[in-house]
C-alpha cells in the first residue's frame, strides 16, 4: 500500500460550450461562469462509489464513474474509490455539464493513481461519461474541461485536440433560458439533417475558417462573419425560438458573435468594449419577455487553461 | 488627356494550386513554378484589344479580356485599350492559368488607369475571367495572384479574402501528368456529388480547420492531418487514378502531405527536410510508368505575397 493511499485529490473543471455556430461536433470554448469539483480517493471496498450532490450516484449511470470504470477496466486497476462530486455547472442547458464531471474526475484519478495520461488520453476517457448523458459520445464537450480555453478536435480515433489560440478580449454574456427538456440532448442531436447540401459545406468550411483565422489573429471582423450557423443552429430553431431575434439584436448592438451554447438553450453572446451592452441586456429583456421566457444573464471571461483550474 | 496616355504597365501573376484536399472552392496556394505577364496601354479605338501568344484573342472569350471589359462597363470607362498576354502558366493543368491572366490584367489595369481598387474589389473582377474558363466564377482560383501566398475566400457576395499566415518551410514539388481533357474544369465539377452525409461534413470541417491551425503555426503533424479530402478528390479518382497511389508512397516517403491542385491533373506534394526526396521521386516514376501516363516535375517554393510579383 503505497503513501497515496490515504490522500485525496480534488481537480475542478468549469463550463464550455461546444459548437460556436460552424464548429458542430468539433470546437468547445472553455468559461468561468461555473464549475465542478471532483474529489477521488482510495475506500476499502474493490468498486467505484459515486457521492454526489446531484446527478445519478450508480457508476454505470453517472457521466464521471462511467469514464472511471472505463479507466479502470482498461488499465486493470482493482483499488476501490469514493468519487465525490460537487455538481456547480447546471445540468441540461448546454454548458457542458457532464464533460465537466467526468473530465475533473478523469483529472483527480490521473493524479491519485499516478496513471501519468497525457491530454488526449483523459479526453478519451472524459468522453464516455458522454455516453450516460446523451447516449454517443462526442470528445468536444469534455475537450475544453482537459484543455482549457478554445478546443478543435482534429481526430476522434484516435481523439487529438487541438488547443487554439485566443488573441483577442472577450467579455462573454451567457444568456441561461429558465427551461428543462428531458432528454434534450438526445432530442436536439436527432432533428440535424442527415444530409447537406455541397454548397451548404462549402459555405461552413469558410465560415469556420474565417472564424478559427479571426481567433487566432484577433481579428473581429473575422470572428463576426466566420460565427454564423445555417445547419446545426437552424434546424432546432423550433426549440429555442427566441434565438434568431436575439442575435440579431445583439448584432445591432455591435456585439462580436452570438451563438447557441451546445445543444442549447443558453446563448452565448462574445462581447468587448465596442458592444453597447446596456442596450443590448434591455433587448434580451424584452425579446425573451415577448417568449414568455424566464432566464439569467452570467457575464464570464475564457478558461485560459489548466492552470485556471 | 493625361501623363499616363503613353505609359504601360506590367504585372506578372504567378501559377496557384486550389483546394488543398478539404478547401473546395475557398482555399488557393499561390506558387513560383510557372507566370504570365500581361501588359497594359491605351490604343486609339474605344475597345479593349487582346494580344496573346496563346489565349483567345477575343475578350468577351479570354479570362483577362472579360474581367477587363467588367471593369470598364461598371467604372463606366470608354478608353481603349491593348492588353498584352504572354502565358506561361499552361493551361487545363490544375495550375490557375485564368486567373493568372486576368487577375495579372487587373493589377495593370487598375494601375495604369489609377483606379485605386482595393485587393478585394480586384478579386472580384478577376474572378470574371473565370467564367470564360469553366463557366461559372470562382473566386479562389484568382485570390491567390491578387494577395499572393495562402488565401481563404470568407465571403463570395461581397467578395472578400484573408491571407492567411504560412509559418512552415516547405518545398513544393508539382507532377504534372501529360493530360489533356476538353473542358476539364467544366467537367470536374459536374461530378462533385451534390449532397454529403453530415458526418462526412463534420470530418471536413475538422481536416480544414486542423491543416489551417497547422499552416498558423507551423505544425507539421496538422497540416498532414488535416490536408485529406473524401468528398471532391474521392468523386475524382476516375480522372485521375494514380492519384491515390502517388499519395500513399509520398506519404510513405515522408512529405509533409498532398492533393490535387485545382481541378487536375497536377498533384502538389509539400515536402520538407524530413523528406526522403530522392525515393519518393523514384516511387512517382514508378506510379506514373505503371499507368503509362508521362508527366514532369517542377519544383517550386510558396509565392509569398504581391511584392514578388
Amino acid at each position: 500500500m503505497n503513501e497515496s493511499y490515504y490522500m485525496e485529490v480534488t481537480k475542478k473543471s468549469y463550463s464550455s460550450s461546444a459548437n460556436l455556430g460552424p464548429g458542430y461536433d468539433i470546437l468547445s470554448l472553455g468559461h468561468k461562469a461555473f464549475f465542478d469539483s471532483v474529489t477521488v480517493k482510495h475506500n476499502n471496498s474493490n468498486g467505484v462509489k459515486i457521492i454526489s450532490n446531484s446527478t445519478p450516484e450508480e457508476p454505470d449511470k453517472n457521466t464521471a464513474g462511467l469514464s472511471i470504470l472505463k479507466i479502470m477496466e482498461d488499465k486493470g486497476i482493482k483499488t476501490g474509490l469514493d468519487i465525490t462530486i460537487k455538481k456547480g455547472v447546471p445540468i441540461g442547458l448546454g454548458l457542458g455539464s457532464s464533460g465537466a464531471s467526468s473530465s475533473a474526475a478523469v483529472r483527480s484519478v490521473n493524479e491519485l493513481l499516478d496513471l501519468g495520461m497525457g491530454k488526449d488520453e483523459m479526453v478519451y476517457y472524459s468522453m464516455y461519461g458522454e455516453i450516460a448523458a446523451c447516449g454517443s459520445a462526442h470528445p468536444d464537450n469534455v475537450s475544453s474541461g482537459i484543455y482549457g480555453g478554445l478546443t478543435l478536435i482534429s481526430s476522434t480515433s484516435p481523439v487529438k485536440v487541438k488547443k487554439i489560440d485566443i488573441n483577442y478580449n472577450f467579455n462573454l454574456v451567457l444568456v441561461i433560458p429558465d427551461i428543462s427538456m428531458k432528454n434534450k440532448t438526445r432530442y436536439a442531436r436527432s432533428i440535424v439533417p442527415q444530409s447537406i447540401k455541397m454548397e451548404e459545406h462549402i459555405v461552413h468550411t469558410s465560415r469556420i475558417s474565417t472564424m478559427l483565422y479571426g481567433f487566432m489573429k484577433g481579428d473581429r471582423d473575422a470572428i463576426r462573419e466566420g460565427m454564423n450557423d445555417d445547419i446545426v443552429e437552424r434546424s432546432r430553431e423550433a426549440m429555442f425560438p427566441f434565438y434568431r431575434d436575439i442575435k440579431e439584436k445583439v448584432i445591432n448592438r455591435n456585439a462580436v458573435s452570438a451563438c447557441i451554447s451546445g445543444a442549447g438553450p443558453t446563448m452565448l453572446i462574445f462581447a468587448d468594449d465596442k458592444t453597447r451592452k446596456d442596450e443590448m441586456l434591455g433587448d434580451i429583456k424584452n425579446v425573451m419577455g415577448s417568449y414568455n421566457t424566464d432566464y439569467s444573464i452570467r457575464e464570464t471571461g475564457i478558461l485560459e487553461g489548466l492552470d485556471d483550474q
